[in-house]
């Protein structure tokens, strides 16, 4: 690696939007999961694609590491520069490039958010349903194989991607894929980029599906007597084929961070945030069939929410969530991780766990796109505790194993980052050494976003730092 | 390439269920689009993964090519030996080995038919909805990325598969993921394998999603004044969210050739095949809005089979199109071609297509799972006319391109095989590059049903024969 060289180059071909300060690089070496350094060397705000390939090709070429950054929302040390290198940040990239409203699909750059995206669809009566509780970028979004509330029922991001343009490890840029809906033509590249995080190139541009505003919604709030009962609830909900939107769990604990946080006052109860779409017929048809099933489990009758303002706020306070818990938390260091398991097996992953947390005395919400099999602890410890630390350390690895037992998943949605490499290769098992053929096919000089998903011979054993 | 040594050590290991006759050979060297050799030099029948995993890790040493061989029902040369090798036929592992009712997922080995698998699951009230025209083996049509008339609704291939159990092409045996619904751990190994027609590993068990049964289920068909009025009715059922779970669109000729093949009535007309999937409420809703979109473009109003056998009629009279013209055609030869472009761009090219083949004074179905862009045409030409045979070559050639320039992709579920490689490069540019570093870093050896999808430097630059 010739550092001094590549920065060099790098200052000449992009001048005053290559930033050094140790703000910026402090700022680029950080996330959301409590990850925190090491810093890359330099931050590039890249303007186009064209940009981003003549980056790699520098960095390429002196074997600089290349972390591509969106939002820097994620969870398990995605962004983090363990060798240093060149973070390039694609935020600037946040063109809208071209809507196709008669396909459903629409065309973006990689640094668009979520939510800039449907505010600008709103009007055209379309929307993009993939919501991770952050306001993170698509282009993350693709990296992390991010998904949400809405997966249960239009899926995750590894359905939405039509294709990428991705700029490859040497510089190329290459399209994936085409505006098809489906295709046997050849590997499937797109989805070997969608969860990939910027290991094996950057994603620049994106075409994704997109869906008509629902002619009738309807959210609103279910409680239960137990979370026993709620979850026995979604399961029947879903093994039943009920269409349902949005099914999410929210533990006691987490119904009281976010009426603080929030300012709400549901009752603390074991509580499902539910969403129906659809016509009027069918969602009046949905409720009532929900209904029917939470009745035989003791849930209360769905209470929804009449205005549009009311259901933002219901789940605007469900994407705090993980903010809820923090201020809650007091001066605790809080960490987040997520398993997913075949549902038939949820209730017992959940009950398990948070039996774990009570042994343990540890402080934490649970809460999740539970549809999917999907959920979330949101752990507390005190970061000059070791004892502690260490327990909510061993809750993380525990859920890991337990959901890895289970037929299931060590992430549902926050990804590997260097943060859970080692869960990675205890469920994976032999079909790792593939990742690491496809990793060094791909990336040949393993300057990609090194460290992070599969660790590749010797190039990058140094340790996965980030203050966790 | 050491054939003899290969052969022998094939011979000792498996005995009699080597099986190197020239019945057996040219019978796994052809398949249903016409291409018939180069053979095979040997076919073994594998009864399990280790013995699939045992005869790759023999071919290896040797570099003798593997081709795996289900029910040789593809339609691109996917199963020919240009290379010769060893075919290894699943079709004895056709066990299902686990159901998870609950879960909604199934676990089988790659030699189960789809038949075989639906006939199973009746009784369960669960279905799997995949549904190529062929009487075609699971691992087969994940190796093909297939798809059918269902996929509308319910997806294709891609969208169906859990996790794969792979034989890799050095005969080590891996899983690909896991049973949970969604996952963020690694790259997408799963998606890599679906749709690579075994030229990186033999996929040998399976995990599938189910559905329930729909609870109510209307089939029937629809008559339009012309070609033109039926595809804007199937863009505009499409574009307004309607949940068609199937709409298949025939044109004139298409529905002389069912009418004759499978002793049916219909009239002479384009028209559309259709069926409603939901609870009783949703699909006479369904079934009313599409009424109202079809009788816009002078639709006849549908008419509804009203006996489950007459629906399975109207589907296998429409599954068997494809020997229904090959039957129509009388002693010339047929082959068919797909092509998938986004719907708003369906229009034309269907119309731009028969324009073509009046032009061109060959005789051709046409047909398509439209809902998804995709449409099929089947052609005849005499192969003793060698100008007509290069005019029905020539037309394929022009579809192939027309879908690339208006978005779309060469082809929608037959794949790539042998005969498509041209129009691949011609789809994919650049990115075609990864698909062979890909190919070089999972089948180092070249041995893995070479000659398809993509070439790999000089190692398969011999021609493709197989007479098509």
């Amino acid at each position: 690696m010739d550092k001094k060289q590549a920065l060099e180059k790098l200052r000449d071909r992009f001048g005053d939007r290559l930033v050094e300060t140790g703000a910026a690089r402090a700022a680029h070496g950080r996330d959301e999961g409590g990850y925190d350094g090491p810093a890359p060397d330099a931050v590039f705000y890249a303007e186009n694609a064209h940009e981003v390939a003549d980056a790699v090709k520098i960095c390429a070429r002196h074997r600089l590491p290349v972390i591509p950054f969106g939002a820097g929302t994620s969870l398990e040390g995605h962004v983090t520069a363990p060798k240093g290198g060149l973070s390039i940040d694609l935020s600037r990239m946040n063109r809208i490039l071209a809507l196709h409203a008669a396909d459903l699909d629409v065309r973006v750059e990689a640094g668009v958010t979520r939510q800039q995206l449907n505010a600008w669809l709103h009007d055209q009566g379309l929307f993009f349903p993939v919501d991770p509780g952050a306001e993170c970028t698509l282009g993350g979004m693709v990296a992390t194989r991010a998904s949400g509330t809405n997966a249960v029922r239009y899926g995750t991001m590894r359905e939405q991607v039509l294709t990428l343009e991705v700029v490859t490890a040497t510089g190329e840029i290459i399209e994936t894929g085409t505006r098809a809906r489906k295709s046997a033509a050849g590997y499937d590249l797109t989805h070997l980029f969608v969860g990939s995080e910027g290991t094996l190139g950057i994603v620049t541009e994106m075409t994704l599906k997109l869906y008509g505003l629902p002619e009738k919604l309807m959210a609103g709030v279910c409680r239960f007597p137990s979370l026993s009962a709620a979850i026995q609830t979604v399961i029947t909900t879903i093994q039943s084929g009920l269409p349902v939107a949005r099914i999410e769990l929210l533990d006691e604990l987490s119904v009281r961070a976010v009426n603080r946080h929030s300012g709400m006052a549901h009752v603390e109860a074991p509580t499902l945030f539910l969403e129906f779409h659809g016509s009027p017929k069918a969602v009046d048809e949905q409720v009532e069939s929900f209904h029917a099933i939470a009745s035989e489990y003791g849930g209360s009758a769905p209470e929804f929410a009449s205005k549009q303002e009311d259901i933002n706020r219901l789940w605007h306070a469900r994407h705090q969530l993980y903010y809820a818990t923090r201020a809650m938390a007091g001066g605790k260091h809080v960490c987040t991780t997520d398993v997913c398991v075949p549902i038939s097996r949820l209730g017992d992953c959940i009950l398990e766990t948070r039996a774990d947390f009570d042994a343990a005395g540890i402080f934490g919400t649970m809460v999740g796109h539970v549809g999917d099999g999907n959920f979330h602890t949101i752990i507390a410890a005190d970061p000059h505790d070791p004892v502690e630390m260490q327990r909510a350390e061993d809750l993380k690895e525990k859920m890991a194993h337990r959901a890895i037992e289970m037929g299931g998943t060590v992430t549902g949605e926050h990804g590997i980052g260097s943060g859970k490499r080692k869960f990675l290769e205890a469920e994976r098992g032999a079909s790792l050494a593939l990742m690491r053929q496809v990793k060094a096919a791909l990336d040949p000089f393993g300057i990609m976003n090194p460290g992070k998903v599969v660790m590749t011979d010797d190039r990058d054993d140094q340790p996965c730092s980030g203050r966790h």
